[in-house]
């Protein structure tokens, strides 16, 4: 028997559970848990803000609420099985706050759960794989379509043996970018709407289709697609398409089963056909209007410019994080991925403020792993006022993130410093000054500078490198570059009025 | 294009998913819905009895809510489909009551969405079946325990010929009664608690270690057992109990690779080990004891008697409903089942009132069908009024239900007319009868001669065995057997105070 | 200091707040409440049924969950205070099942905290009076409508003396009836539709503009009304409509303020206006059609008749229960009602199946408060069906409910038995028998004697009579009339159409 | 009829209403709105951050989904109403994203719903009234505690009358500061602990026994206490203590009840008491050890140093708005406010994060009505984090808030550099770094002046005035103070112990 206070309970379950890290803002109680936690060895990062807790059960797998100190261990057990058995997603344990300070004797032996295993794992019924084969090989038009789920699902190997076997081409979606390179040959991002809207065949692995994927519809999608659904979620399937098959198990898994058919009847699809012809002339047709705007040299510069230079100097292990409206967008067709797992957004639900958050976390694991990855932050400038202040985070943590703010003056686009002050003349800005426009020329720059980082406000491309460059080479502290964009550099406003997402 | 109104466009919905059965009670605007279904083909059974709507969108795997008329079809197919994919649930839709009556015309081509397929299929990962096997075969105390989850996946079949070809002892939960029948030689249901705490491996083939089965904990269990969890649903591994193996997916297809293993080496577990004479010895014992009570002939009968009697009469293609408390779990172990998904019962959360709902949902079915099975429910007083009115729906349909009844005049043990009677001169009843009595001898009987139907009050065991063979022999109309039986026929009260569940 | 089981102190906190009765169905671990609560001396009803529990918690004004034992005394007085302050309404104390039987030393002062007093009482601003009262004496066609608040506030005296020195038309909602009674020479209930469409000015009491008063609006009402709305609930006033004058306060101090003013300066209303005059002569001929339908000397009978004799044979001051559709509309306009608060029906949501358990309490109460009061509970057929197994409840403890079942056969209107037999022999009856039809001529008078209370077979009006004041007389047991009425005897398939609800 | 679309339905009901301000961030569609809001004439504030929608319906008092475009202006009708009828509070009115852009023909007299008006009146009781002015009489040690209610209630004028007739001392919470000025001659703030502890009857005007007043309970109130309880809520009365008189409606007019009778007869609290004589050298005695606090010469500067400064040179007619744990409470006892509802603050649930918003609110309505009154932001460090990026939104709409940042290097009290570096060598900060500390000596100054404010970085008495005198010329933009004091300046880790919150 062996006495403990709650927090101390918490802190061992979850160490226990082999949780590293804890993020939180402590309060009264909260201190004596984020003390318990670093006592056992978990690291603590004092953030700046936080969002109301209660409401967080509203999105959780799981939620639960201990009835007693005893009861602490196995929830916090389940609670962390949970979020990774089935598909992944957080979960929220209430613990009240007089139990925190209260202490009890414990059994000893009941004190921890030990640390759960991995997530059990299951395959595709043999048939339907068979069946799945036999619907590619008859495609003319097959597409394979990398998301979320792959990735979770560490399937990168398996499906780059799979892809360089069928000679299929692929598309990732934003979190499947990077299980393979987006710059190998049968990778037909830039081609994305026309794959989409052309394929006959769609191999659809842990990617929902959602409103990224334009719910795979017309007039989006070929009224007549096929879809090979693999999913480890079998209420997923069928969702807004009825599959022609559907594979349910650990993606993994799935795609192993299909590359040990493929290469036992030694099936490839043929490099030469009308479909890959297709692609082809339209990847190197976007290629050449892309190239176009990266190359121009007005200033300010344009979205293109930007991410063509960026794109050039970034390392290739880089972790990439990014929000934002336009600059995530035109970011996600621009930078490529080329490890697995690699890329953080603002996901489904665009959810505004992640970014500063998710960069602390990759940059923390990053410094104490230290593998020589960097953590490069994408923001658009209205994304990083949510949670600008966490730059003071970074600065006191010595966490080398490089923050990179494509500052358009707004949210969507804003206006030139010139037009503000007239729009200013014309009366109380809050009358006149359209919503979508913030402080023109603001100089975020200066947050960073404020906490004892680098700062540098940048309008040229040389200044871009330059800047760029050198923040790549601090690993000591983080950099913020404030990159002052034509505030009429929106996609909707250019001289190729066509070049929007729904038609490249 | 062509004119639908909302409750139309919902009758198609639900026709096209091929939902046969319509249960309910009409209001304005149910009526419209109710109408239109038969309308398209679906049969209508009006009941007496609803609970709160909104309320059971929290019990609900998935709810929602149609935006608009053309939302309806696809929003009842996610409902139907969900309903079956995965671990299946109830769903909730919540049509706004101005829709049902709204004529809209609508392109004949979406009006329906043709009938999702059956549920994928996913097999248990190879390793993990051969580390399964690898576990049984060093088991010297093993146990197949049978679940619903190998109901719902209808393993019947491959379950049976694991058994017979593995040799190993089963133990059915309440719902996995009846996969392979209740006297099959390998069945240690007589044994339960002593097959429970004494195996060293466990097989769990879709059972939830909750506690129905004491949560798989000490006292009830061995600290040191190994399961084998099989589930098709992730999140439901480690619950409770740490798996030493866990296979995750289809219970059939998983019972199916367990069966090649031990086949292709030719295992089995042999018929003289301690283990199985152990089991042998308890079953013996057990038996004798319930043979004991079954066969006293003081009146009132207990409990033993009268189910013992019921159990020699009843076909054994026969539909087992029953709810209550002393009710249902004396049936439980007394009444066999032959066959597969034969058992409906009040379940995990033990819900008084489900019974003769269950009751009018299978007797209809096996009208329509007309397979020739029963459909007998075995009620607790108490139980019975939650929902006794029911009866008039029974007679109203001419549903040949036989409706037994085990009045003991109270909740768990009720009062004999004369102690009533003693109490009611100390004064007002309110104040002096235990809150568990219910008014002695209640003629229950006499609610379903009231509509109609055959009622019986029953005192003997000649009176018993003759209302039950005129209620199976009538297959127009329902019958209700009140058998009265001694009130203080409780477990706890009995003079084997050992025989209780605790320690069968 | 003092030992108490958690079970001992919720009964001795509802106790300290006055609380007389409890009504459940005890399982384990009410019944250690339910015991501890017939200790202290409150009285135990035991039910058949009731609804989910956690549900209720979305319908309550309040509700909590102890955190520790010693916190149920200061829970309950809330809960009890909080359904009384303010707009009355439901409460919710959810107390974990592991405390009823924890025994802890309690601090014997701490132990129970004493009963709330009654609620505080403000009045209306005095200008507001003023200019209330101005409007008043200014109308042409005024009219006072008497709400719900009305009776809560035990407004009658003030109410009665209000009306009678004004001479102002009144109108009752269904839960203001009887605060005046509804034979009062001022009351227009008879001409209701009348009187509600033309009325310039109306003085709502305590009453909300909801559906039951056709929101107040157009066509229903004049769109210039004028309303005086007095209200305990700042948060109610202006609901649907803007009133001309708010008065927010307790209901009686408000009507007493406005008293005092009339007396004051001597105004009354006239009592030869054309107003009182249109309101006359609409309620003479109603009275002649609803005279001539009750009249009808044609068998089976219909609503008119029989709420005609059951009106004569009724005590003025009896408790009327009722729940139905048509029975309860029309019920309600031929049932008086002489005394405030003695009525209760299914209320704002028309929610079925609350009639038997409203009969019980008032029993309950009146058996012990001995008043010479009776309880008369008028049934829908299909109202009756949701809780009919609570007659075993009536029985148990000799409550001498008199219930009057109208049965037409169905919901809302159902088919006769030769219909029946020959809808029988078209086919299957859940195709083909319309989905508000119930089994004709089903013998709900047997379900009282099952129990041994005494059951009648209604089917002339000499029956009637004589079922009735023979049940009357009986003040041992309770009663049921299954009065057979003509089943198309709807309002609406009437030879006068124009006397629905909405022409009357 | 006429044609609207969605956003002008929203836009012109919220006019209707006299909303004059409109606080957001745009993102598809809500930039329809903001632009039809600034069409009719309503200002748009452009924010920073936002919390998750859907959950304020969590913590809103009406909450409504509008079912159709033609019901906009009636739900927000409703939703303006109900947030200033009865006790104040937030609505919600969550209206589908495709309703927005939606063009519908809108009977023009229908569009709109005119403003409703200001909310209705009620008194209390006289019988009420009269028993509590002679519980007053009778008291030996009275106390009048002003709550947020009264402020609500805009009793000022009436409260000061009552005050000054009747002599009695009184006592502001921290929401009730202004309503009589905090220098007057019977405001015993300064002695709070005292006068809460043994005053014998309280007069509670508009405040909640909440934690801020130690729920009226021993050890920090008699056990005795007489409470006299005002209030506008019906079911807040008696919660935590039972009142001995409860007086129910508009706060304004009860005291103006209270005022009538005091001035009727006569009778005031003689000033001569022992208890006066109490108050006073408790105040004198306070003030004495504040004083030396704030006179200590020695650098970094203590909490009372600061606030006896800012103290001194804030006009007083100045809104303050303060956030944070120190820097709240002792600024609350420090600042003066000498005018109604001029004080904003973090409120009963010490919620972080609001500070600027009410700032930029306050500010932006202070712009428009041009009275001349400043906003003065008071922060602790960790607070201003929450929100920090806001100032961007002061700047942009040149909003010259004036904000101090009290910077201790932490949450409840950080480190000095000196200490931090030593930290920092001893291995990884979020292993080491106290969960309390922040980056010491932060440059908040510089996000100030990164969007074009002024800052300051003060570390002297001299400094500190004359950054916040010039600060308070300057008429035209925000500026912000970063006031750096003694990371150890705690309150509790002071050398006089005794001096914290609960014994002052």
């Amino acid at each position: 028997m062996d006495e403990a206070t709650g927090a101390q309970l918490i802190a061992e379950s979850l160490k226990a559970q082999k949780v590293e890290y804890m993020f939180g803002i402590v309060g009264v109680p909260v201190i004596e848990v984020a003390m318990a936690a670093q006592a056992a060895g978990i690291k603590y990062v004092g953030m700046r803000n936080e969002q109301a807790v209660e409401a967080c059960r509203l999105y959780s797998k799981f939620s639960a609420r201990p009835s007693s100190l005893e009861a602490i261990p196995s929830v916090i057990e389940k609670a962390v099985r949970t979020s990774m058995y089935g598909r992944p997603g957080a979960c929220y344990v209430d613990i009240a706050g007089d139990m925190v300070n209260t202490v009890r004797e414990v059994c000893f032996s009941c004190r921890v759960v030990s640390c759960c295993p991995p997530p059990p794992v299951s395959l595709a019924d043999h048939g339907a794989i068979t069946e799945a084969i036999s619907v590619l090989k008859a495609a003319k038009r097959p597409l394979v379509i990398i998301g979320k789920g792959a990735a979770c699902g560490r399937a990168e190997i398996a499906l780059r043996q799979f892809v360089e076997t069928s000679c299929l081409p692929f598309l990732p979606t934003p979190m499947g970018k990077g299980l393979l390179p987006d710059d190998h040959p049968n990778c037909v991002a830039a081609a994305r709407s026309r794959a989409l809207l052309q394929a006959d065949v769609v191999l659809l692995l842990g990617a929902r289709l959602n409103w990224i994927l334009h719910f795979g519809l017309p007039p989006r999608f070929d009224p007549d697609v096929k879809v090979i659904q693999v999913d480890l979620c079998a209420e997923e399937m069928g969702n807004n398409v009825r599959p022609a098959v559907a594979l349910l198990g650990d993606i993994n898994a799935i795609v192993t089963q299909l590359l040990t058919c493929v290469r036992k009847d030694g099936w490839k699809y043929p490099s030469d056909t009308e479909w890959w012809n297709t692609l082809k002339d339209k990847i190197a047709a976007n290629a050449k209007i892309s190239k176009a705007l990266a190359l121009q040299s007005t200033l300010p510069m344009n979205y293109y410019t930007v991410f063509h230079h960026v794109s050039q100097l970034l390392p290739h292990d880089c972790i990439i994080v990014s929000e934002g409206a336009n600059t995530m967008d035109i970011g996600r067709t621009m930078l490529n991925n080329y490890l697995p797992r690699h890329r953080l957004d603002a996901g489904t639900f665009g959810t505004m403020g992640v970014g500063l958050g998710f960069a602390i976390a990759a940059a923390a694991v990053e410094k104490s792993e230290n593998k020589g990855q960097r953590v490069v932050c994408v923001e658009g400038d209205s994304a990083f006022g949510f949670s600008g202040m966490e730059v003071e985070t970074m600065c006191r943590y010595n966490l080398p993130v490089v923050i990179i703010v494509v500052n358009n003056n707004g949210i969507y686009s804003g206006v030139d410093p010139e037009t503000w002050k007239e729009m200013a003349k014309m009366g109380d800005l809050t009358s006149v000054a359209p919503p979508v426009t913030l402080l023109p020329e603001a100089r975020y720059d200066e947050i960073m500078t404020a906490f004892g980082g680098r700062g540098f406000l940048v309008r040229t491309v040389e200044e871009l490198r330059s800047a760029l460059q050198l923040s790549l080479s601090d690993w000591e502290k983080p950099s913020l570059l404030n990159v002052l964009i034509d505030p009429s550099s929106d996609r909707k406003q250019q001289e190729f009025p066509w070049l929007t997402r729904s038609n490249l």
